[in-house]
C-alpha cells in the first residue's frame, strides 16, 4: 500500500469510469469513485439507453399501421407519456443498482458525491468536504448539452436531460439541432404522434455522415411528417400566457410550440472541477488534453470518456477505461486505436455506418468505386409504406479495399456491428462478393452488389 | 449459332434456373426456357418469400403485447387470414412478373409447360408435344414436399404447398416435422393465433443445427405457446364428420386438428422427367448426381439447385446457375464454393448461424473455446417478455479462428449474413475483440464476450 488513501481515485462513475475503476481493483488497486448524480453516467441515466428505449415506443405507432397490410385490423390505441416515463425510470434504476453492484463486488468505494481535484493527488468531496489523495486521479465526468447563450430567452428551452422526464408529453415541439440527438428525438416525438419540427442551421443534417445518408434520411424523416427546416435557428423565444412558446428565428419566421428542445452539441463537464489549480490542461471548450494512454498534463491525472472530447462514445469511453486500468494498474499496456469506429443513429429509420464517408475516401485516395442500393424493405411490399432502405459501399478501386459502408434502414446498427469487424479485418469487395447470400435478408444486398453505381477517377 | 435450336433449354423458372438462362444470353447464347407452373420458382412461389411475409404477419400479435410495457394501450384487433393471403398472391404475382420481364429482356424465350428430356440434347414440352434440341440442357426443377407413404390416411395431409393458401385459417393445427420449414410454420400459425402443436419424430428439432441453438429455440417456442412433441409420429390419421381430423400416434397418443401439415422434407423434383432415358444418373432420393461445375452423367446436361440436393438455398442454386452460365457460355469459369454458407431460420425467435456447431467444431480439432452469452433483448426489459436471445462462438483454441457463430434472436438472420462475411475472410477472435462495440445493440454482444464459457480440451 502507497502513502496514499487510494491507489486510483475516479471521479465519475459512468460508462468510462466505472470501467476503469472496476478493472484497476481487480488488478489489486485501492479504488474510490465519486458520482455526483447518478451512477451509469449519461449512457445509462439520459443518454443512449433511454433514448433506444424511447425509439422503440415511438416505433410502435407504425407497427400499428403496417399491420393492416398484412391483414390485422387493430382498434383504437392510446400512448401513456406517463407510464413510458414510469416504465423507463423503472428500468434505468435496475441499471444503476447493477452498476453500483458491481462496483462494490470489486471492492471499489462509492462515495456519493461531487468530487473536485485540489492538486494532482487530492480530490475533495462538496458533498462532505472530506479530502483523499490518490496516487492516480482519473477525470471521467463526461459532457453535458450545450445552451446557446445568445438566445433571449433561453431559460425556456430544455435539452434532451429535460426531454427524458417531461411531465406530458408536448403536442408541438421544436428540436433544433442537426447531430444524432436533435435527429433521434425529433423521430422519437413524432412516432408518438408529436407535431415535429426539426430545425438546423446547417445545409443538411447529420454533419460527417456520407452525404447520401444524410440526405436520405431527411428525405425519409419528412416522409414521416417531420418538418425539417434547414438554414435556420432561434432568436428569441417568448413565452405565452398559455403557456406555450413561441419562437422568432433568423430568417424572420415564427414557430409555436408547448416545448423546445435543443440539441446543439455537448461539452466537456469540466467546470468548477478544480483542473486548471491542479495544472490539468484544457482546450478550447473545456476538453482535457490527453495522449494516446489518456494520461492529461498532470502525470497523476488521467481523463477517459466524453470529457476528452475524442470519440464521444460509450463503448470507447469503456475502452479507455479499461485500456487506462490495464496499462497502469495491471501491467498489460494497451491503447485504444480511434481510427476504425462503427456508429449508429438511432434515427427512424436507422443508420448505421464504419468507415469513410464518400466525402472523406476522396481525400485519401483518387480512384473510388461506389456501389449503392436503395430499395424497399421487404417488410413494406405489403405494409405499403413508402419507406426505403439504402446500402452504400465504398471501395478504393486501386486496392479493391472496402473503405466504408454506409447503411440507412432497419437494424443498420446491428449491421454496422459486425460490418465493423469486416472492415477491421481490411475486407476486399471480393470477399463480400464471395460470401453466399442468406434469403430473404435485407443484409444480403451487401454481398450482391456486382457492378459499381458510380466510378470516381482522378 | 449451331444446329440445335437453342444453345441452352433450361428446364424449371426458379430461381437457379432464371439466372442460369439470363446470364447465358447475356453472354450471347440463344436460350429457351420452360416453366411447368409459375416463374420464381419455390422461393417465390411458395417458400422463402411468402413464408417471410407470412412470419412478419404472425409478429405484430407479440407487437401488441410488447407495446403496452411502453405505455401503449391497443384495442381490439382481429386478423384476416383471407386478406393476407389475398396480399401475399398480389406481392408474388408482381414478383412473378418481375422475373418474367427480366427473362424476356435478356431475349430468353419462355415455354410455359412442364418439359421433359427425349435424350442428351432433346427437351419435349407435354402442353403443346413440341420438340427443341439444344446444345446444353440445364436441370432446374427443385424439390418438392415429401408425403409419407406408410401414414394412413395421409390424403387428409397438407404440405407448406397448401398451408400457403388455406381458404380458412384453422383454428388448431399439428405441424409434423423438425426442419426449418416445420419449425416456421410452428410459429406462423402460433402467432396468428392457431392452437399450434409441434411434433417430430426424433429428439430435438432442427437437426444439423448447434445443439444449444437447437434447445434454446425451442425452449423459446414453448415459451409462446407451441406445444412441442419429440419421439412421436403419426401412423393414422381420420376425418370426422365434422371435417376436423384425428390422428393417432407411434406411442399411442390421439391429437385432433382442424389441419395437419406435414414438412418432414423436400424430394428432388425428377420423377418423370425423362432422366433415366437421356441416360442422366440419379441418387436413391432422385437427386442429379452432378460435379463442381454442376454437370450430369451426361457431358451435354447440367442441374442445379434443390435438384441436385447440395445446399438447398436459393442463393446457393442462383450461384450455381451463375456460374454455370459463365463457365459455359461466358468463357468465365468458376465453381460454388459450398463449404461455407451462412443462413437463417425464420423460426420465432429466428436464427442465425454461419460456419461449423459445437459438435462439428470438434471432429475437426480437438481444442475448442466456447464463448456462449444468453441475455433479455433490451426491447423486452421494458415489454417484460420473457424471451432470451443467445449468442455462441465457437473458436478453435489453437488457431483463434472462429469456426462458427449461432445466433438466436431478433435480426438474427441479418447478422449471419455479415458474420459470413468475416468467416469467409478467416476471421480470428482477436478480430472481433479488436472491433469497438455500437451501443446499444445485440450484436455488440459479439465483440464484448471476453472469457470462454466453456474450454473444451483433447
Amino acid at each position: 500500500m502507497s502513502d496514499f488513501d487510494y491507489d486510483l481515485f475516479v471521479i465519475g462513475g459512468g460508462s468510462g469510469g466505472v470501467r476503469a475503476a472496476r478493472i484497476a481493483a481487480t488488478h489489486g488497486a485501492k479504488v474510490g469513485i465519486a458520482e455526483e448524480f447518478r451512477y451509469g453516467g449519461t449512457c445509462v441515466i439520459r443518454g443512449c439507453v433511454p433514448k433506444k428505449l424511447f425509439v422503440y415506443a415511438s416505433k410502435f405507432s407504425e407497427e400499428f399501421e403496417d399491420a393492416e397490410g398484412f391483414g390485422w385490423s387493430v382498434g383504437e390505441r392510446q400512448f401513456s407519456w406517463e407510464k413510458l416515463v414510469a416504465a423507463k425510470d423503472q428500468e434505468i434504476t435496475r441499471l444503476e443498482g447493477i452498476y453500483r453492484r458491481n462496483l462494490e463486488r470489486t471492492n471499489v468505494e462509492p462515495h456519493d458525491s461531487r468530487a473536485v481535484l485540489e492538486g494532482p493527488n487530492t480530490v475533495r468531496l462538496l458533498a462532505t468536504g472530506q479530502t483523499f489523495t490518490a496516487k492516480y486521479i482519473l477525470v471521467a465526468v463526461g459532457a453535458s448539452p450545450n445552451v446557446d447563450d445568445d438566445l433571449i430567452g433561453g431559460e425556456h428551452v430544455i435539452t434532451s436531460n429535460e426531454a427524458f422526464n417531461l411531465a406530458d408529453l408536448p403536442q408541438k415541439v421544436v428540436v433544433v439541432g442537426g447531430g444524432y440527438i436533435a435527429v433521434e428525438f425529433a423521430g422519437i416525438f413524432n412516432g408518438l404522434g408529436v407535431d415535429t419540427t426539426l430545425m438546423y442551421r446547417g445545409d443538411e443534417i447529420l454533419r460527417g455522415f456520407d452525404m447520401d445518408l444524410r440526405t436520405a434520411v431527411r428525405d425519409e424523416m419528412e416522409k414521416k411528417g417531420i418538418r425539417v427546416v434547414l438554414g435556420d435557428t432561434f432568436t428569441e423565444i417568448a413565452k405565452k400566457a398559455d403557456g406555450t412558446l413561441s419562437g422568432k428565428t433568423r430568417k424572420g419566421a415564427t414557430l409555436e410550440a408547448d416545448q423546445i428542445m435543443h440539441a446543439i452539441g455537448r461539452k466537456p463537464h469540466t467546470v468548477g472541477l478544480g483542473l486548471e489549480q491542479a495544472g490539468v490542461e484544457m482546450d478550447a471548450i473545456g476538453a482535457i488534453k490527453v495522449d494516446a494512454s489518456s494520461k492529461s498534463s498532470v502525470p497523476s491525472v488521467y481523463a477517459v470518456g466524453d470529457v476528452t472530447n475524442r470519440a464521444n462514445l460509450t463503448p470507447v469511453a469503456i475502452r479507455e477505461g479499461h485500456a487506462f486500468a490495464d496499462t497502469i494498474f495491471g501491467n498489460k499496456p494497451w491503447t485504444v486505436n480511434h481510427s476504425l469506429i462503427a456508429t449508429a443513429v438511432f434515427s427512424q429509420p436507422e443508420l448505421g455506418t464504419v468507415g469513410l464517408t464518400q466525402e472523406e475516401a476522396l481525400k485519401v485516395t483518387s480512384n473510388v468505386d461506389i456501389y449503392k442500393s436503395t430499395f424497399r424493405p421487404m417488410k413494406h411490399t405489403l405494409s405499403g409504406r413508402d419507406e426505403k432502405m439504402l446500402m452504400k459501399i465504398i471501395v478504393d478501386a486501386d486496392t479493391d479495399k472496402v473503405l466504408g459502408v454506409h447503411i440507412m434502414g432497419p437494424d443498420a446498427g446491428e449491421l454496422a456491428q459486425v460490418l465493423g469487424i469486416t472492415l477491421e479485418m481490411g475486407a476486399t469487395k471480393a470477399d463480400f462478393d464471395r460470401t453466399i447470400a442468406v434469403h430473404p435478408t435485407a443484409a444480403e444486398e451487401l454481398v450482391t452488389m456486382r457492378e459499381p453505381t458510380e466510378r470516381i477517377r482522378g
